[in-house]
């Protein structure tokens, strides 16, 4: 297999990066300065070598705890559970949410053999008996998996005596009733607000 | 800027690949085994490094002349033109084709500065006049640059007395008359074949 053959197939190993994707970028590479080359392979060397996870809520960062946990202007009352680190970065795009995050590694799965003991539970079970914890918001993805996770968080967090919620599921803002399926329309009954 | 924020930046500087998805190919690195990331960058080190340009048809090669350059069992009578080093991967992978390849390196565009004297043509009428040249298929994009390039060529090697192709531009394959546009349709008419 010739270089440019190897590079193709380490790229389409890629997530949403087919064969014809990975040909283009590969290419392109070739036809672009060698210096944007060398400084992705820079990153990419750095990646695993710099980015640890914070030792209290499991993100992605440089430093330990993280820049989210260890800011002062942040409500350490209120703990947002998400399913991946990648995830927080999407919530704090929102600016909605001002409290701390957990990240549990994944979602209860029997089908793939994931349980409770295989993510991050008895670390925010710990977290939120040691500090004083208020809310615990379950921003587990709107799925089969992540509904049984925040099920079984649910109940283990109720028995503490913590208020927790989940994030509301319905209809996607700008959406069409027409085009929603079923199981969201559903819910999206379910969840109705009084106006 | 973190680790993760410079690398998902230069990840959407690669074409076909948006924020989002920068982001989601980050994020699978991060949780994937380091090695892969090694891999990846000495992939990206090397590449530079190790092609070349084929000094005979101008395809990217690690030895020079390229590999269908130097191999004997191909017909060096018949050439076949192409815009980018890319299209000839992809002939290459229809089996139709027997001979060797020019890349010119685009294609003539006054819109954007382009003309002949920046692309290897003359480079390929050296080629013609040294070599016992017989055909030349010219494969440029059927776009309007395309085309121009292909006129251009084709006065350029008529006056040699040598025997000048295009490639069929006309409906594609499984598709449907229906969605085809009226220029595809128009010039599938004009190339219909004898049944």
């Amino acid at each position: 297999m010739t270089t440019l053959e190897k590079l193709i197939k380490s790229f389409s190993r890629l997530p949403g990066i087919g064969k014809k994707s990975a040909g283009r970028i590969a290419y392109f590479l070739l036809k672009s300065d060698p210096a944007l080359c060398r400084q992705l392979a820079d990153q990419l060397t750095n990646l695993h070598r710099l980015i640890i996870k914070c030792s209290v809520c499991g993100n992605f960062t440089e430093q330990d705890p993280c820049q989210i946990c260890s800011n002062p202007s942040r409500d350490p009352s209120s703990i947002c559970v998400v399913e991946e680190a990648q995830d927080i970065q999407t919530i704090e795009e929102t600016r909605e949410f001002n409290g701390l995050y957990h990240v549990l590694g994944g979602s209860i799965s029997p089908m793939d053999g994931v349980g409770a003991d295989d993510l991050s539970v008895a670390q925010l079970m710990r977290r939120v008996t040691e500090n004083p914890v208020r809310e615990v918001i379950l921003a587990t993805n709107p799925t089969v998996e992540g509904d049984t996770t925040a099920l079984y968080l649910q109940r283990m967090l109720k028995e503490r005596g913590i208020a927790v919620s989940r994030l509301a599921s319905g209809l996607p803002v700008g959406g069409d009733l027409e085009y929603a399926d079923r199981m969201t329309l559903a819910r999206s009954f379910k969840g109705r607000t009084v106006m």
